[in-house]
């Protein structure tokens, strides 16, 4: 039976993948590449540094810019059987996505749905941008009995998160550095746009965060 | 200047590895092994599989098995102050330390010390274990407004961050099934242990976990 690999590609730095990604894409004629209408394909432009594209059919996802549910799900169902029916002439697919598979990357749905039809369905672990930025910063995330919580700006309980007696990562902060001010007085918050590309910017404190784009990730430790 | 890299050699499958783990693991003669009293060197063994070690220069690391604080913190300073005496003539050292360097790493401690002494410290990400086994599991750790804590069964506040709404990662599980059977009373845990190894074992409920292993990660989906 065919195989659907859902590979996590990293942060940013091509250096990142693992040598399993490289290994899985090298080896399967069909990428799948998640595209939006910005034509956001930071996922392929990664790959492109290590891995040979030239014979590989490029199959372009495409996702529509909603947060409608209904309208979300119905994209899936269509994204699953376009790959089904691939699948079902024998050809493995990998579908590639930044960071890693199982942080908020919507291969989660499409996964999930082939993989109730049956379907072989692998996914790759990867490293998820916020453990690049923990490292950049040389700032650890847990340490003897500590624990930390991964969180976005759109996440339910928000602000309940945020008191939660743990670190924090704060991942797509874009839209959330006035709450995470408010909730986060006093503490000492640095993190990263881009991490590990060109466009990257590190940020210090809150108020240098205030411009920050999409990608960007915050750290906040307990005890600084 | 001489670098000290912690280099995070990933969960247990040597493919887990990264590009860049691997050219500094090629390019460094010199590799810090950490190594407890019961011998336990999975780091070096992982990473002998893709590295040549014949011409490295392997420099044991030893910590005591202790919880004792003064104790541990002598230790970190005695190590710091050897691998310095070391990046003082001039030579780089590669420390590993499996899963991710940033996540329950002792590595963390000594390279804080390093780098207060003004050593230059490069810490390289890896696939931390937990999203190997939410990879293998096809368990998302987060999907659109959701998140989720990592803790370990040593956590401080353990019973507070289980009651948390979020998804949750148990790592070091050995010892606190019993606790989790109260706090997580009816909700469907799943875990492996030894991930990506030879003598990997995975669990589907908290029953069958009760004899795990040291490094036993459970996964635990608000849900299902």
């Amino acid at each position: 039976m065919a195989v659907l690999y859902g590979v996590s590609v990293g942060p940013g730095d091509y250096e990142l993948l693992t040598l399993k990604a490289v290994r899985i894409l090298s080896e399967t004629d069909i990428i799948a590449v998640p595209r939006t209408k910005s034509e956001n394909t930071m996922a392929l432009s990664i790959i492109k540094k290590v891995i040979d594209l030239s014979d590989k059919e490029i199959l372009w996802i495409d996702f529509p810019m909603t947060k409608d549910k209904a309208v979300c799900a119905e994209n899936y169902k269509k994204i699953g059987k376009g790959l089904e029916s691939i699948l079902d002439t024998g050809r493995d697919i990998a579908f590639i996505t930044i960071g890693d598979v199982s942080i908020f990357s919507t291969f989660s749905y499409i996964a999930r749905y082939c993989s109730d039809d049956g379907y072989d369905v692998r996914l790759i672990p990867g490293v998820p941008s916020f453990l690049a930025v923990s490292a950049q910063l040389n700032k650890p995330l847990a340490l003897g009995k500590e624990s930390f919580i991964v969180m976005s700006g759109n996440s339910d309980n928000f602000e309940e998160l945020l008191k939660t007696d743990t670190n924090k990562v704060i991942m797509k902060s874009k839209d959330c550095i006035d709450r995470l001010k408010r909730e986060l007085d006093g503490k000492a918050v640095s993190g990263i746009e881009n991490c590990g590309l060109e466009t990257e910017r590190i940020y210090h404190s809150l108020e240098e965060a205030e411009e920050c784009g999409y990608f960007t990730t915050l750290i906040c430790r307990g005890d600084t």
